[in-house]
């Protein structure tokens, strides 16, 4: 409970606080004032603790189809029995130790660079999704020139801080291709820091060798200009794909999110405790790993945990149990002193109607009272992440203007307390034309952008327009007067120089088989 | 930060749980086991304490065509100046100490009385509009037949614990008369709790009597079973029609909500911490004149605070600013040892479209996470105010399923940790049909009634409706199959006798003008 004090100044600083205002719109990351909510008090998250200790110890996790993974392991002093590691008791916890607790990713626009960890919070669009689904086009199979309008309305998107990774599949694009043209397309249409591939160890060095030629090798030895998502194969196991792409990113000293993806009842027993216990062996065997191949490099604390439909079995999103997972997680990560990932804006609905928002909304708020420091999935997500929401994005970016204010917490400086303007407004007379009103009246309150709050008739008069239609104008506008940001031509012909001779070498590489 | 702890039994215990689930759910009213978030420290509450007990005690309050509230404020230790109420420091407060921190309203039915009061929360549905909407009659002045529908709907709705006020207004009834059938709609086609006319203190009075017919006059003497919002003419005004009807309300041991109803920037100054001054000093002098007319009369802190568009000076809800005056004065609340009221299912959308999700979720989950204990305007709120919805009270009355889980925080049982079922399982053997899954997987998961978790297809197959549509079709079918609960004959025909009596003395009191 920390609350702002003397961030503003008197009553005559009303251009300062205007100007501070900017500044913080133009901050790239968020920082929060305010202390988290918690759900579970220090005895309760100690118990969480030496439970997922014991799961480590006696259970450990399986490494599938990957020996070098087995032998980092063992060389880090776990105990490998055939595709098994288990860990001595507090082995990940000591070896964890040795993680940042906060990290800067660099972008390529140094003032877009972000901080990562506490008291830091980062936004980063949705990731996965095959489809796409816009008011006009409906649902299709999402393309390379989705992929790129969604990084570049994730450009303009001022509170989304992040590019991201794989905002959709480009499925136009071979399999064994794409994620050249992903890469590229965050470089060249954005200046947001990004996301690397993660599909195979190769793609993750194809990632850095890009990475390399638009920040320099030395950049990359020093600093981490990528960050990747790295899941577990829950329950208690991790496969090579993974392992193999977090040890190519963690050699060269990129970070690495470690995240348990779990449905309750399904990979994980049904209670929030137990999947928390889970969330955190799982995790932690995942950060161990990446600090036995380096001590230092950069390492996120990840969980998703959803929920089921108790008809159908479907995951469910926006409800109350993977809220309360995300609090105890997040706290588990503060006590693990890293960086922690969850939540975002998720739904299971269709479109962007009321069911979309309320899930969207009850998946946010917990990840801002929580201290999520990175938030994936922060806009775009529809139909569980099947789906990248043109308008959705629109809508979900607009929300996230929420943060910033309900995250700095109350202003108690004499201008917030504003005890002269209460003692000298006599009863009934209204604060619209006070000095205090004025002064401070332009950086009061967070106006949503894409929101309705005129009169009904006024509404009705200008068409009547839900918020999905209004979402419809402002992104078909956006990408109209969409403007890259600058690149070097030597670096972009680079890229492109180095996109064709892979994309030779994999045609080939198939060919031969 | 309290868990719970051996609520449920261990894992052979899955029909004892479905009970346990059963019975919560037809409890009338929510427990809260978690603490609150909490926005300030204790240095930050004392100091917005002290500023208010300066405004009491330097500005004082106006009271607007009350002399007999003059007299009462006198007599309670105030100085009066005219029309004007002072405090000398501390008198409030220590006036306020003889209020019940928290009591029972009771209910016609006796199973569904409330306790309003720390650790519980109460849902009320919409209060006050003039208009209704519905997805097929569009927007439109209400009237009786909504009023009664609105009743109705918020009966069969497990999640709405009380049955409200004023829903709507019923616009074609005369002014003079319709808190008569607005008390009476309660009472027969209700047996849960509700709320009585307050625009004049003759229509108090009448409020009472009909409580009378149906509880009797001594029921009255020793419980409150009526409960009924004062809202103050912030900034610093008490008006005639309010203190009147909270004085019959308290001198008959009925509850009262005193409520600063606050647009920062024009009721209030803009920023949070003096919106927060002014309200805890407002609603403590209201608060004080209940005890002041009958000590130990139950009284509700109420805070309703909204922003402002910075475009356009129309309010705004579900922003990050009135989340913050909501932690905060909860917080005041508490330290007062009061019920507290805040919140609700608040947006400016016309319709249930994301704007209306987005904006209900972001007051609802501050709502729910701030320890408020009577949630007014739970249910069907829409346009700021201006609207009863009908498929917004579906929607909103769905989502307040999210509460009991949350509120209940994480199950620490043996159960809920569930450290066997995680040592027994080997990694990557999933835990759908494990013991633990089957014995839990009925209670694990609050699950929506209105969202669709179904695949695309199936949704698409079965129409590719929305969430208003799907809304629409239940409270057309809920209408449909809606039976009234049973009423006394004796009862029925005593009401409306005693309606018949008023309306006819209304008449001749209009004609006699």
């Amino acid at each position: 409970m920390t609350e702002r004090r003397g961030r503003r100044g008197g009553g005559r600083s009303a251009r300062h606080a205007a100007r501070a205002a900017q500044a913080i719109e133009h901050q790239p990351f968020l920082t929060r004032d305010v202390a988290p909510h918690e759900v579970l008090s220090e005895e309760g998250l100690e118990i969480i603790e030496q439970n997922a200790d014991l799961l480590l110890e006696r259970v450990g996790v399986e490494i599938v189809d990957d020996p070098g993974a087995l032998d980092i392991y063992r060389r880090g002093g776990a105990e490998v029995d055939g595709t098994r590691v288990r860990f001595p008791p507090g082995l990940c916890r000591s070896i964890i130790d040795g993680a940042p607790s906060r990290f800067v990713q660099l972008a390529r626009n140094p003032a877009r660079s972000v901080a990562i960890g506490d008291p830091h919070v980062v936004f980063a669009p949705v990731y996965g999704p095959p489809f796409v689904r816009d008011l006009e086009g409906g649902r299709r199979y999402a393309t390379i020139d989705d992929f790129r309008n969604l990084v570049k309305l994730t450009f303009l998107a001022p509170s989304l801080h992040h590019s991201g990774g794989t905002v959709c599949e480009p499925t136009d694009l071979p399999v064994e291709e794409r994620h050249l043209d992903m890469v590229y397309t965050h470089i060249r249409y954005s200046d947001k820091p990004f996301m690397g591939s993660v599909t195979a160890p190769e793609r993750a060095k194809d990632t850095i060798e890009m990475a390399e030629i638009v920040f320099g090798r030395d950049t990359l030895q020093s600093s981490p200009v990528v960050i990747s998502l790295i899941n577990a194969n829950s329950p208690m196991t991790w496969d090579a794909a993974m392992l193999g792409s977090a040890r190519v990113y963690a050699e060269r000293g990129q970070a690495c999110i470690i995240t348990p993806f779990i449905l309750a009842g399904a990979m994980s027993p049904v209670t929030a405790a137990a999947t928390a216990t889970q969330t955190l062996a799982e995790a932690m065997a995942g950060m161990a790993f990446c600090q036995m191949v380096r001590s230092g490099a950069p390492v996120v604390f990840g969980s998703f945990a959803s929920s089921m439909s108790m008809q159908s079995g479907a995951p469910t999103f926006g409800t109350p149990e993977p809220a309360l997972v995300l609090f105890t997680m997040a706290a588990l990560a503060r006590r693990l002193g890293v960086p922690f990932r969850s939540g975002g804006n998720l739904t299971a609905s269709k479109v962007a109607d009321a069911q979309a928002a309320y899930e969207s909304a009850m998946t946010l708020y917990p990840t801002l009272l929580g201290g999520v420091n990175f938030v994936l999935h922060a806009a775009g997500w529809l139909e569980g992440g099947l789906v990248a929401g043109y308008e959705k994005l629109i809508l979900d970016a607009d929300q996230l203007g929420v943060a910033g204010p309900l995250l700095s917490g109350v202003d108690m400086s004499d201008n917030g307390l504003a005890l002269d303007t209460l003692l000298d407004n006599p009863p009934g007379h209204h604060h619209l034309g006070s000095r205090h009103t004025l002064d401070n009246f332009a950086t009061a309150f967070w106006t949503s952008d894409v929101a309705d709050n005129s009169s009904f008739e006024q509404w009705r008069d200008e068409g009547g327009h839900d918020a999905v239609t209004r979402a419809h104008a402002i992104w078909r506008q956006q990408l109209r007067s969409y403007e890259p940001p600058p690149l070097d031509d030597r670096i972009d012909s680079e890229l492109r120089g180095f996109m064709e001779r892979r994309k030779s070498a994999l045609i080939e590489g198939n060919e031969s088989r």
